[in-house]
């Protein structure tokens, strides 16, 4: 035969002569039990505990979401140290338009007509002076009002404090109101509406679900029990729900987090898609290890004298942030996850023979019997034959 | 020999035996082209459809963040129930620091020279009455528009209401204008810096891509088209892309998401990790399951007369809220997915001899004969206990 | 015996036999070297890389935050242009309310007194006119200033310009302080308080770590050597390992990035997880291809003069925007996981054999013995004998 077909049938040999390992049969019950429980036991945890379980089969994608807010109410304040005053949603709710996180106004300390000037800083050990000496021009005390002008002024008629160059009347908030002064405030509501997508798997939704018509909307309100889909939450329940009480955490304000949680099995319906709302209070009330409890902030409305002077209203308003967190993780079936998976278990299945082997050749009575026939020893033979090998091979 | 070196031995032998498998060779192309072509397909499905489309060999990061946004343009009213009025960015953009959210005011209810004060309720069902017995003080009806003194008065010549304390006049929100009445900005444009991190993978980029000169960014102007890397959009090119049409949303206003995707592939050179814009109305215009439709908020301007008392101007502002909403997810080759994707393929692989076994013993013709020589059957040997192995099972 | 006891035992049979490859041991130090060693490799390759380096066993989640900010400190501005200020929290902080981004105001361009009016232009190529027919009334030109009224006025002695319609006296933003105006904002300190969740392992925590007390919050300050717990920050050192010079930064403003970052590894102690601060540049300040460099943005404060005309003071504020940028990913034990990463290192404990017998029967001298014992051909004989085969089965 010529040299090439020669190599062509090896090649063909190499590429499809099929190798199969040689198998031994026990027909015992015991060892064949063994390993078909052992096979059972991995197949139900893959199909049990991965799939229905875990949902290792799914891809993941997380939450994109847009939020606006609109609260409602009023209030009407009628306290010693300021007239009598109306209060709306302009007035209380900083900044005003309605984005993932508003800000309620419930107790504030405000001082009206401020302006450039000079004036006695408020006594405290770093400023009571005796005179002049006692103040150094130009300097500004971290702990201070202003900068300090040298001069030594009678902030009252028994003390004496350096005089600073500041927005006069400085602003003293030391005696906050205990009650808060919009204790109204916890009746107010709030909508929230929430539309949310998932990127990935280009899945679109809003917190206001289809089944629900407007005029529902119009008079519902929030209740985990009676009314969980309705967007709109009274303040009184939604800090109840977090377990604070209002009229403790209005004083001297604080941080709430309304938590959405969309994370959805989208190979369901996707109406079984639904929001989630929980509750916390998201700074820490404990007075020890913290520094500025509560949640405050200073804003200023200026306004013009008519001899055209700037002024000010200086307000340092205590108040309950609330912030809109919109979280969540959807699934839905992906191939690769699955495959991987089903790989991982297979992996396992192909372990489950070594198990039956061990068992066969460790516990049973014939042990001696299968390993005979199931191992061989390799039987060294004089090297010659090693020849006739190829040339079968040849002749094949 | 000694002990030790017996055992020594033993061990030796029982760590470096090599046990592989007795393998039979069947010289049958049918067979062989069988287990070849089964191969092929799960080499091809990993290689393929893992690595090529799904990119499993990666691992992923989500993006971190941060939008510039500073909207240019003016416009001029002039209609009857107003003086005319120039407006520029100051006036219409609320928040004015240009964040990932901006506002652009396009309709509004101005009520200017509000008090507190005393005045006649809007006329309604509920607030109408006949004398001061219908007016119960102190009431505040959450629908109402404040505190009830008592009184009964003439809110018109015709129609008798309870008098409320509030911010007087009130406001009258019935009237909206049908037209908007900043028209004019759909031509306002907007820039919008977003600059954008993986932390795992310490990659940084910017929207504004490194080819792009300054000359060119004073000029250009978004569109998907000629100009898709140009971080300037007109306000009517981003509602023509998300489908609305901005005359109408302007009218009652809304919330619109300019969504920007950084997906990338970081194996690629990283100029191909470019930003991609698309649009969309994130709030439901549909007036059926809906509550206060499109997008509106009420904030206030202060000022004080000459005789230092409170007016303010309130303003009932509608108007397009802009997101900007930045996603995407980033991929690299990373060698644990790989390895992990690579093992998933492996064990499909290690299936692939038993599809080829069952081939061969169920539909080849010389099936009997491949067993024969493939599967060998426990022989019981010269052994006591070899005899009630058979019986037991015979008897079964 | 009955035919349904045959079926029976045949099931029985198919079903309990058990089949187990034959194999042959290879009494070869160096195979078996071969063997073990490639197996040592895959095992240590698992554990050391995939679960001690890369943590593969464990299943994420990513943080959900909420920020808290509050500056401190003032500033005295004496400048020629403008009469003695002192500036505190109220006036330089925008927004006031402590949000995850807020905006220290370093310079400005200030334009008092602004009505709704009619003045000249700002001399430009496209401003400058000879007489009114080079004005067109109602034209608004996108680089101008407001809607012209078709006149040519002076603008100063030596030029003429159109009138427009607008604010006026116009804004001249172009001679910008070349030192910041509040240069002494580099000395304000902000406190960031920061609580973050992960929802899946429900685990909170907040960036005030458990053992710090309120007296060593009240003075602390942030330092990466010597206090990186203190929540507290000195603006002029956030820039410094930004790398960014203050006085540099606040002439025409900028982005300034506090990431905060908080993966963790929740199989440990979870006082282990604690958020690590970084700081960058987020804008960019090269001015080529760039549009709009550092960071400004147009406010007006508006007031109404005794005759109840409306005026504003334009302010054209230059700052550094503050971004807390909160992240992080935790990971933690899970089953799913692991078995995955099991699965996938087992797939390749399968490939460990093939390695060996390739080693075996290539490089071996004996390998011609080797494979005459371990590989079979398949051995032609005639077909009658199928028959026996049955036969044998039934006496086993």
């Amino acid at each position: 035969m010529s040299k090439s077909t020669g190599c062509c049938r090896d090649f063909l040999h190499y590429v499809f002569d099929y190798e199969t390992p040689k198998t031994l049969v026990i027909p015992s019950i015991r060892v064949g039990f063994v390993f078909r429980f052992t096979q059972l036991l991995v197949v139900l945890y893959t199909v049990g505990y991965v799939c229905v379980v875990q949902k290792a089969y799914q891809e993941t994608d997380s939450v994109v979401s847009t939020v606006t807010t609109k609260v409602k109410g009023f209030a009407f304040t009628n306290i010693s140290d300021m007239e009598p005053r109306f209060w709306d949603v302009a007035d209380y709710i900083i900044p005003p338009q309605g984005d993932h996180s508003f800000f309620v106004l419930t107790n504030l300390v405000m001082t009206p007509g401020q302006t450039q000037s000079r004036c006695a800083e408020l006594p405290n050990p770093s400023t009571t002076c005796v005179d002049d000496c006692d103040c150094v021009e130009g300097y500004d005390d971290p702990r201070g009002n202003g900068i300090r002008t040298g001069l030594c002024e009678n902030y009252s008629s028994t003390v004496k404090t350096c005089e600073v160059l500041s927005w006069c009347p400085l602003e003293i908030d030391a005696n906050l109101p205990k009650r808060p002064l919009l204790a109204a405030a916890e009746n107010f509501t709030v909508l929230i509406k929430n539309s949310i997508t998932y990127p990935k798997f280009n899945f679109h939704k809003r917190n206001i679900l289809p089944h629900i018509n407007s005029s529902y909307l119009k008079t519902c309100e929030y209740s985990r029990k009676t009314d969980p889909d309705c967007p709109i939450f009274r303040l009184r329940h939604i800090l109840a729900e977090a377990g604070e009480d209002f009229q403790d955490m209005a004083v001297k304000g604080g941080v709430l987090g309304i938590l959405i949680d969309w994370s959805c099995d989208l190979d369901w319906w996707p109406g079984k898609c639904r929001p989630k709302y929980t509750f916390r209070r998201l700074d820490d009330k404990h007075p020890d290890n913290n520094v500025a409890p509560g949640y405050n902030f200073r804003f200023a409305k200026y306004y013009k004298t008519p001899e055209g002077e700037e002024t000010r209203t200086l307000i340092k308003a205590y108040g309950i942030r609330f912030d809109v967190i919109v979280f969540g993780t959807a699934g839905k079936f992906g191939i690769v996850p699955t495959i991987v998976n089903l790989g991982a278990a297979l992996s396992f299945l192909s372990l489950v023979p070594m198990v039956a082997d061990w068992f066969m050749l460790t516990c049973m009575k014939k042990r001696d019997l299968y390993s005979r026939q199931k191992v061989t020893y390799l039987v060294e033979e004089p090297q010659t034959e090693s020849a006739s090998m190829s040339t079968t091979y040849g002749t094949q």
